[in-house]
């Protein structure tokens, strides 16, 4: 028996051999220094064609183990030739995904522990870990001390801002059911008519079949008024008005709405409050944008991601709760196979009770990288190079005459357009993404477009967002009297 | 200006630096081969109370920047004393988190690039890779071909089958929905009655009220008529049945439904039928379990987890559907910030039309990893393995006076219990785990105990079931005649 055993382990000893895995590892990671540091040298966007990744793959998997070096050339074969590369550092498409070496070492920690933190008592520094970090940034980010896990909300950790807000909606959503008896046909959400997308599939994933767009005032930013009269409105049908989302950031320009008023307006008809900070989060590591807050400490949930803007690599999003017991209570099931003396003891947070997963990565392993070796002061000064950086290229447009900003530009998103209309915004969309050096978005508000800028990759300079300006103005043409044409998006 | 920046960035010089990423890489690599070569003198469970792990650290997150080396230190004073060791080779609890050299580096890989597959566009390999992945993986496991991407089906990884099985459920609902026109309050799911918790609160959070718990036979297998009858019933009542969950593996004993029995009764009424294969999924690979998918291709979806028994960390689920077009009906949703040439194309996938996560992690890397280095071979070498020292353990029991299994050992989970009662299983199982040479899960049935021992971890070999084999026979008793005392177990 013992000889077959061994005739059948053989084609795997290298695979689990662990003086291979030294081996390999030095060279991976090698290989993504080296990656980084030449990202600059590659188009931003390589040029790809639906179906040239897989046509570089062989039909059927491999029958035998192939050797790791063989995995490690096809990455410069296969992977990078058919990637848009997030980290370059002329990368200002979308929101950043912003890692940074501290936060992909932590990643590589946590899959080598290979724990997971369904429970307390399934790997506790999990766990504990992860209440703790949380805390942390709560007194971090000036946020309030009732959402600390030693008090009584506490935050969590999921895959990204789409689940945490689908977990408070259908948080909210049986919080409604409790208080009003309403079903679920009968509930309204109510959100920005520029909210992230996540808010209206959030919605519609939670069953709830009606969210309001609320109209914006001239910087995008939510009318409480126009809250107070949708919810009037509902009410006079008989239906129930459940959760209210306040966008701090939104994804089209940043803006950021009344938290204060809209949360008065929740407690008064006993409405759910999420604030979605998914961006604009991070930037509450410092004290100058904390006046954004204002009004935060009467929301129920807030979630922001780590991983777009805090130097953390995807996927990391926060979910904060001022109180965790609906939360709880929603998401909390007992199977057999997971009692512990632990958790009848009532001592411990399991999260399986906070989450919509039940098996966990260990993903505060990197937040905890992230934050020690780049200390509090790090994550400041990278939110406030960016933010300066953004506010200088707005002042650059602003003095332009062929260009005009859209919206404020309160964090580091720049959204403008060419004064001269749609098409020429386009053609100077274009022409910064066809350089292969930069790449930006173009977005649409009312059917017109608008290129947003959004500054936060790791190893973008200074440099690179002047080297993008000097190609805007190459390409806006040459400098002239304010265009006097009519534009759609006078106001 | 450049000055100040310089200043500014000055702390950060250390954290951002690629040759200090470099050697704190190999810092890592080789500490996470020490632990994983040193890990069985470790105890399998550290002992820990609440909130040690949290005691060891510092209130606030640090101001200033630290050398990585201290965060290294930290692994070893503050983490792994606080941890269960789940890759550890007395690991025999819930089912494992089976992770690989390869597995890692791919997970290390992923991290390195940065790049997220929320759209084809915004990283093509990203996706292209996970839609390659996932077909090889049907060919590899035996699976309907109509699951492939090429064809009408596909599949996606998730984070889990808990939001595998969610996804399944939220679309089970709208089908419904449009079907017949019901209010989710009018909804039923069905599932067996030792069916995961997962389907449990999938339902809650896809706001179906009720979950019909089908009774099962002496193995623990879901009875047709039971289904057929429960579908009568709230037919009468008027009731929409919505959904049928069919567990391939059920957590408490690894018990296999009658897929294609359940199939035809979801067929003939209309259901959706998700077949939950989150552990025995796996075994797939090797031919002679693919009885268990008799019926299979009448599934409308399907999910198993590779990060449970297939070589690969943490998170790493697949969801399969026979048919995308319900599944994107659901989940798509189009901001103008996300629209692109490529997707407007028709000819791409776009995994955001298909998760309930919007931006999403490079997972089919680590998978491509674990297929390429492994190979199909030693994938299966694993599973026989496995499979083959349950068998072992199982016929070892099966001898035993004072032993019984509960359940048959389709896979390589061997469930039995002490024949002289509670009091001596609960006893015999505090002998295994008090050793911290092994852990073993106590979960129960209908009130009482049984042991649970799950083979799966990488560094498993077969004298760790020996030696568990040993300490079993030494807590059970000296061999007498099989005590003739009734017990609970009898039916």
């Amino acid at each position: 028996m013992a000889v077959v055993e061994q005739l059948v382990l053989e084609p795997l000893a290298a695979s689990l051999d662990l003086d291979a895995f030294r081996k390999n590892g030095h060279s991976l990671v090698d290989w993504i220094a080296d990656y980084l540091a030449t990202l600059e040298q590659r188009p931003v966007c390589e040029p790809t064609e639906p179906g040239d990744v897989r046509a570089k793959l062989p039909v059927s998997a491999p029958e035998r183990p192939e050797p790791f070096s063989s995995v490690l050339d096809d990455l410069d074969r296969v992977i990078v030739p058919g990637l848009a590369h997030w980290q370059h550092p002329g990368w200002f498409a979308y929101f950043p995904a912003m890692a940074s070496p501290a936060s992909v070492l932590g990643e590589l920690a946590a899959a080598g522990l290979g724990v997971q933190g369904m429970l307390w008592s399934s790997a506790p520094a999990v766990t504990e870990l992860e209440c703790h970090v949380l805390d942390w940034l709560v007194d971090l980010m000036g946020l309030p001390q009732s959402w600390k896990t030693t008090s009584a909300g506490g935050g969590v950790l999921t895959s990204g801002a789409s689940t945490s807000t689908l977990t408070a909606l259908i948080t909210a959503r049986e919080r409604c059911r409790g208080l009003t008896g309403a079903s679920v046909e009968q509930m309204a959400v109510y959100a920005s008519s520029h909210a992230h997308s996540s808010i209206e599939k959030g919605a519609r994933l939670a069953g709830i079949p009606r969210v309001r767009h609320l109209d914006v005032d001239r910087d995008f930013s939510v009318k409480p008024e126009a809250l107070d009269m949708a919810i009037s409105q509902d009410l006079e049908q008989g239906l129930a008005p459940a959760a209210v989302i306040s966008a701090l950031g939104t994804t089209g320009t940043t803006a950021v709405d009344p938290v204060r008023g809209i949360g008065e307006l929740a407690a008064h008809h006993q409405l759910w409050h999420h604030v979605d900070a998914a961006y604009a989060g991070s930037a509450m590591v410092c004290e100058e944008f904390r006046h954004h807050l204002d009004g935060v400490e009467l929301a129920d949930s807030y979630t922001f991601n780590p991983h777009k803007w805090l130097a953390t690599s995807i996927d990391c999003s926060v979910l904060w709760v001022a109180d965790r017991k609906p939360l709880n209570d929603v998401m909390g099931i007992e199977p057999p196979y997971l009692r512990n003396d632990a958790s009848d003891s009532g001592q411990v947070i399991d999260y399986r009770n906070w989450d919509i997963s039940l098996g966990r990565p260990f993903r505060a392993l990197k937040l905890w990288f992230v934050l020690r070796t780049l200390g509090a002061e790090g994550l400041r000064s990278l939110i406030r190079l960016h933010t300066q950086w953004a506010s200088d290229l707005s002042e650059r447009i602003d003095n332009h005459p062929r260009l005009r900003r859209i919206a404020p530009t309160p964090f580091a998103l720049v959204s403008f357009i060419h004064t001269d209309g749609d098409a020429s915004t386009r053609a100077l969309a274009a022409a910064i993404n066809d350089s292969n050096r930069f790449f930006a978005t173009v977005s649409e508000i009312e059917g017109h477009p608008y290129i947003r800028i959004s500054i936060g990759s790791t190893w973008t300079m200074r440099h690179h967002v002047d080297s993008l300006w000097e190609l805007i103005q190459e390409s806006t043409g040459a400098m002239e009297e304010a265009s006097e044409r009519e534009n759609p998006w006078e106001r």
